[in-house]
């Protein structure tokens, strides 16, 4: 077997939780990067990272780590990647690649696309991978293998910038794959952000329902802890999420009070063909995706 | 230690699957029952439960399994369960108690009472256990150890009938507690009735969205599927409990579809504070019930 090329010599990484920890930790098992200097805002990831030896080198800022890399990758919450694009433009080295791994992407990918200097270049992605945990501890070089990679270039983008991010996600094990920035969005309002903000309302509206006084929660089994974990989620997170993705949640939201409607429709017109055939069609979808 | 005392000489469980199996291997572990005769309409299952111990005896239609019985336990579709009563009201032995295990009570007790010759007494149950397994390979001793079982007397209920039902549930470990009808309905048409129609819902919805003709369930990862593993339940099921659990369903999903025109509107308005807000209470919600 051969040695695997070296795509770049220096990879910053900006975030070192589990999501650019991980691939950190990918790349070097790869041999795809020489170097990856790590940066984050919180002090104790940081030198986690480096004494777990998920990054080789640490910044104090997002200056210092970017400066001489060939590509930075951001993996920070999503309302924070445009301010920390904002923070490393003076710094970046002619010809550098910038992207992301924000779940959302029309909105990130505007901004950051128009901060970028002349011969710098900003891709959005959004790898889909993750576990329940976080922080550097929880990263491992696995993580993306097999998983998807979406890419979100523009008109803006430079080919060669392109196949550097792509390479790089190949290199962790991921399959990459590429869309419109807006096109990713409207796909990850119905499958994650609708599913979201659907389970918060769920557990909002059963934990104030008013059945004679009673706490109905109290009652509840297994199977409404497994439908509501994901309204455990960070509050912050989806507050900036739905935010940043308003214009496709919105639609999202609106498509499923439609189908929510029609079977509240057939319920109270005890209607049985058209609950079973509104059940099935739904459980069909369902088991497709298995 | 004593020898625990036998409740009844001859219990009828009609339905041998994962509930009445349950049962009845849990009171022939504790000797609360000195025999069980099975009936099912399904001879595989049946001839199973005979030939696993699950039950001491088989008959071949409900006539014969009620015959001598002190109490009959039925365990089939909520919608089967007042054709069985009516089935069995001619060959019921005095005194006989009738109880049920179905997940809606107010419509199956009303028709159930009212159909009991004089001196038997149907009392409406609903045992909060389960397992994603059906039929009586399935069933275990243990399913109701420390599980509760509401029972839901009415005006009309024998006070020696509610203490024979109430024993046999405590002998198989549940924890029996008693409300009315129509509490219980409206209770797990919050907790269990809408998380399935929501799931329904969501999942049809996200099946016909139509984002730029892609199909977008090809995007879903775990998340997804575990938040929607509910809609893989068996629609004729589900047509059957929204109907015979109309009225309080309805109320249900109307308080939802508040909660999520709240959380629409905190989204439109770019309401950040709001939408932190509504997330924090959902969630603390959710991390209450844990």
């Amino acid at each position: 077997m051969s040695t695997p090329p070296v795509i770049i010599e220096r990879l910053a990484i900006i975030g070192t939780g589990l999501i650019g920890g991980s691939l950190a930790r990918a790349l070097r098992a790869a041999g795809g990067v020489t170097t990856i200097v790590g940066c984050d805002r919180d002090a104790h990831n940081l030198l986690q990272a480096l004494e777990l030896g998920v990054v080789d080198e640490i910044a104090a800022d997002v200056a210092a780590a970017v400066r001489g890399a060939q590509a930075v990758f951001i993996s920070v919450p999503v309302c924070a990647i445009p301010g920390v694009v904002r923070e490393m433009v003076p710094f970046l080295a002619p010809g550098c690649v910038v992207s992301d791994g924000g779940s959302v992407k029309a909105a990130i990918v505007a901004e950051c696309e128009g901060l970028m200097p002349p011969g710098c270049c900003f891709i959005g992605g959004h790898p889909i991978a993750g576990t329940e945990h976080s922080g550097p501890a929880a990263a491992f070089a696995t993580l993306y293998q097999g998983k998807r990679c979406i890419l979100t270039p523009t008109v803006n983008t430079d080919a060669g910038a392109y196949d550097t991010v792509s390479r790089l996600w190949q290199a962790a094990g991921a399959q990459v794959c590429c869309m419109e920035p807006g096109h990713h969005d409207r796909i990850f309002a119905e499958i994650s952000h609708l599913p979201h903000v659907v389970a918060y309302a769920l557990v909002h509206a059963v934990g104030t329902a008013d059945v004679e006084g009673e706490n109905v929660l109290s009652y509840t089994a297994g199977g409404f802890r497994d439908f509501t974990r994901i309204a455990s989620s960070d509050p912050a997170m989806w507050r900036d999420i739905s935010l940043m993705n308003r214009e496709a949640l919105l639609g999202s939201i609106d498509g499923f009070s439609r189908s929510l409607a029609e079977l509240r429709c057939r319920i109270e017109s005890r209607d049985p063909q058209g609950l079973a055939e509104f059940f099935t069609i739904a459980k069909q979808f369902r088991d497709g995706i298995v």
